[in-house]
């Protein structure tokens, strides 16, 4: 896989003084375009072998373009805040909006590299870790990202050499290199682990570029060229990239007989017994959330459900068992400008809560595949990929200790008819009731339809649906709540 | 101060139940209203002696209105990206958006009161930070936000009979305070220097609200009360409270004389000298950049200058001295939906660098008593009252060890005209210029009025102005880095 990047490439001086000013001018006027354009953000991964020049080259490119739309950012060490969180937490902060240009250094390809030549992590580990920033990778172009991953390479010898003259520059020994290059042993391994990274994660949406670095011309040059030619042709590709799904199409409900259809929406609890079940939980919940093993996870409470169906009095009797500073609600409405120019998760990454502390998402990440869906405010392809994205999103968050709860609260169109009537005539619930929500009635079999293939699609043994039947209120916040203590229960059980 | 709060306030049960329900009805209409409105925060911070139900209240406050609408933050523990910026930085970054609620605890005079009484800090310097707090609040104000300065207060029997109340309260014992309240020295320093701090922050535009803690009824019928009329009372005031400056306005200049004609504008540097000083500047500049001191500071460095007098080309000459991981530009353009819902200052500070960065902006927040002034984009009390924020902020950020400079770039009109017809021709440079560019030059003499106040209002010995004689770019080029170099020189010995 490196070979024909140490066969000595090399561009006389001449030739690159000459190619230059060319060059220069086209990526300024495509780095302009871009921004002109706004319409996706350019992400440049920078990989390789110590000493091939990856510094070198970005300082070149910031440079040639405009530094200011360019974003270097450098993972070398994580602070408590992203040590806190779930290991992408701290690239998707870092992602370049929309019409501008991300440079990172020290991503994810070499954390799990690094990883696994120290002997830190095994082959299989290394090979998840690879899979695991396919699908980022993935996601990210899907939604319309131009992503560029370079690895700088260099023999052994080459590279020895290069280790030689370096030194004693200044310019590069301050920086203290995570990996021993004079050890023998070190190339081999960063090579070998190398190429299996690069072999895996090569895919026609995110291919790699490798570069031979012994020759500060040919090396400027070839990157320059790559970057300049990627540019241009996502440019002119007005048509959003949307590749529809080759798949086949979901359908509706043949017999009009769902998940919903089988809830046994009669459940109800009395008042005494309500009062007295709310008490044990919330307290149960107060306990749990003190325990000393809550340090070690995170709680993300997911809220979804027709409209009317008592999310907010739901949420505000979990609420009520806790200390408010353990706590944030989100509630999700329409994304902000800032938001908008990122992928469609980013706006639920920002809020992901650090450990020890609990997250509830009044509405969340299923608005997609629900409102988005039904509405039509985004394309089929978007929202049936949202699926995968979003079971690769939870997983990370449950890898990373996080204690996962959706709910869906259901209630039936006659209850919600009642409910609808009751708020347009009580003062303060009158902002609880919008003409959309009325017009969303209308569309109560597609919602049905949606909300089952959202559960079958993302309910698993990592982040289970729990469907609340929320005719009776009372019912449907005991079962909320004794469901989060039920799941912190079980997540302590397996620490 | 305290006296009143002694007394043993108590309201009964019965009258509290009667109380509530018409409280809770109004204060959620008002928090409904804020959010339509969405003209200004509410940030509400919370202080007092232990015991007092701080916690208590804040808890009964999210279950009475809508706490997706409340933001409950704490301010126990910096992380460590808090502990390499300014102080304030913190507070900036949790701060509630306009039409929501912002509840601080731990806040900014909980720091200094614990300071204190530990003898950590003096008196003099207790005096000082609660200046600052000052100067914070009033800026929050005139930013049109309403602030709630709470004390919970308890007499010295009361607390220590609470105290033993609430010692096997496991929902008490588990937050460990920062203070040893079983201590008796410690009420008394606590009382008096909160006495000191209350006497000395309160201002018509936040008054401290003193509640006896002692009875819970009273406690949260009187804070549900000062709440509720509080927000009514902003929430009907519907004109701005945009005070006009009790000031003589300031006038333009007399005799069309000003520091900027004072400029030598013909100073220029012949192409060999150039490159040699160049080399030499950036040599500098980066050796000073990769010296071991300046992991205690940072650098930010402001530029801003009349259209087309060679920003770009001056930060590119920085940039290229440097690795593309020690810095960032910030582009300052039209503020976000975010930001806008934000005090004017908020999207300068969330670029503020930490420890060991440095950050380049690209036009500044002295837009705003530029071309926010100049172009009438906002009311001349707005762009007064920011020469004294503007003071405040650069003096937080050196205090804080961050090396401070601000470059205006100055050239004439015809070299400008000159310039302005070669971008037109020019195909990568023609997104350089625009109708803008050609309208703002008919503003000249405003502009020239604008810079000479803004340099004699915010040119001081901590962030003095450096006016750069740009007719000719090399010169202003070497300019710019040597005063940057000697920026940093200046501040390494002082170390």
């Amino acid at each position: 896989m490196f070979e024909s990047a140490e066969i000595g490439h090399a561009i006389d001086k001449e030739t690159y003084d000459a190619a230059v000013p060319a060059l220069r001018e086209a990526l300024l006027e495509a780095q302009f375009e871009l921004k002109q354009q706004s319409r996706f953000p350019v992400i440049v991964l920078i990989n390789g072998v110590e000493g091939a020049g990856k510094g070198e080259t970005v300082k070149l490119l910031n440079e040639w373009m405009d530094p200011r739309l360019i974003q270097v950012s450098t993972f070398d060490q994580q602070t408590d805040e992203e040590l806190a969180r779930p290991p992408a937490w701290r690239y998707w902060r870092q992602l370049p909006p929309k019409g501008q240009i991300g440079v990172f250094f020290g991503n994810w390809y070499s954390q799990m590299l690094q990883g696994r030549v120290h002997g830190r992590i095994k082959t299989a580990v290394l090979d998840q870790a690879i899979d695991g920033a396919q699908r980022l990778e993935q996601m990210l172009c899907d939604e319309g990202a131009l992503i560029f991953k370079f690895w700088f390479h260099l023999s052994k010898q080459q590279m020895k050499a290069r280790l030689n003259t370096l030194k004693d520059d200044p310019l590069h020994s301050w920086r203290i290199s995570p990996l021993d290059w004079q050890q023998s042993k070190t190339y081999g391994k960063f090579v070998r682990f190398g190429e299996r990274i690069l072999r895996r994660s090569s895919r026609d949406y995110a291919p790699w570029y490798v570069v031979e670095g012994a020759d500060q011309y040919y090396r400027s040059l070839c990157v320059g060229q790559i970057l300049l030619e990627g540019l241009q042709a996502a440019l002119q590709n007005q048509q959003t990239l949307q590749r529809s799904p080759h798949a086949a199409p979901l359908i509706a409900s043949l017999d009009n007989f769902g998940l919903l259809g089988s809830l046994d929406m009669s459940q109800r609890l009395d008042k005494a017994s309500y009062e007295e079940q709310l008490a044990a939980e919330q307290a149960r919940l107060s306990g749990l959330m003190r325990d000393k093993r809550f340090r070690k996870h995170a709680l993300v409470a997911v809220f979804e459900g027709n409209d009317a169906a008592g999310k907010g009095g739901a949420i505000r009797r979990v609420a009520a068992a806790l200390d408010p500073r353990q706590y944030r609600i989100v509630p999700v409405a329409a994304p902000t400008e800032e938001e908008r120019a990122q992928p469609y998760l980013w706006r639920f990454w920002r809020h992901v809560p650090a450990r020890g502390k609990f997250t509830v998402f009044d509405r969340s990440w299923y608005g997609r595949v629900l409102v988005e869906r039904v509405e039509g405010f985004c394309q089929p392809a978007d929202w049936l990929r949202a699926y995968g994205e979003i079971n690769d999103f939870e997983e990370q968050l449950t890898r990373a200790g996080v204690v996962l709860v959706k709910f869906w609260l259901s209630i039936d169109q006659s209850t919600q008819l009642k409910r609808f009537e009751e708020r347009e005539q009580i003062p303060f619930k009158r902002f609880k009731i919008t003409q959309d929500d009325w017009r969303n009635r209308d569309k109560w079999p597609q919602y049905c339809d949606a909300v089952g293939d959202m559960v079958d699609r993302t309910s698993s043994e990592i982040a289970p649906w729990t469907l609340v039947e929320a005719n009776d209120k009372r019912f449907a916040r005991v079962k909320v709540i004794r469901t989060i203590n039920d799941a912190l229960e079980a997540a302590y059980a397996k620490d």
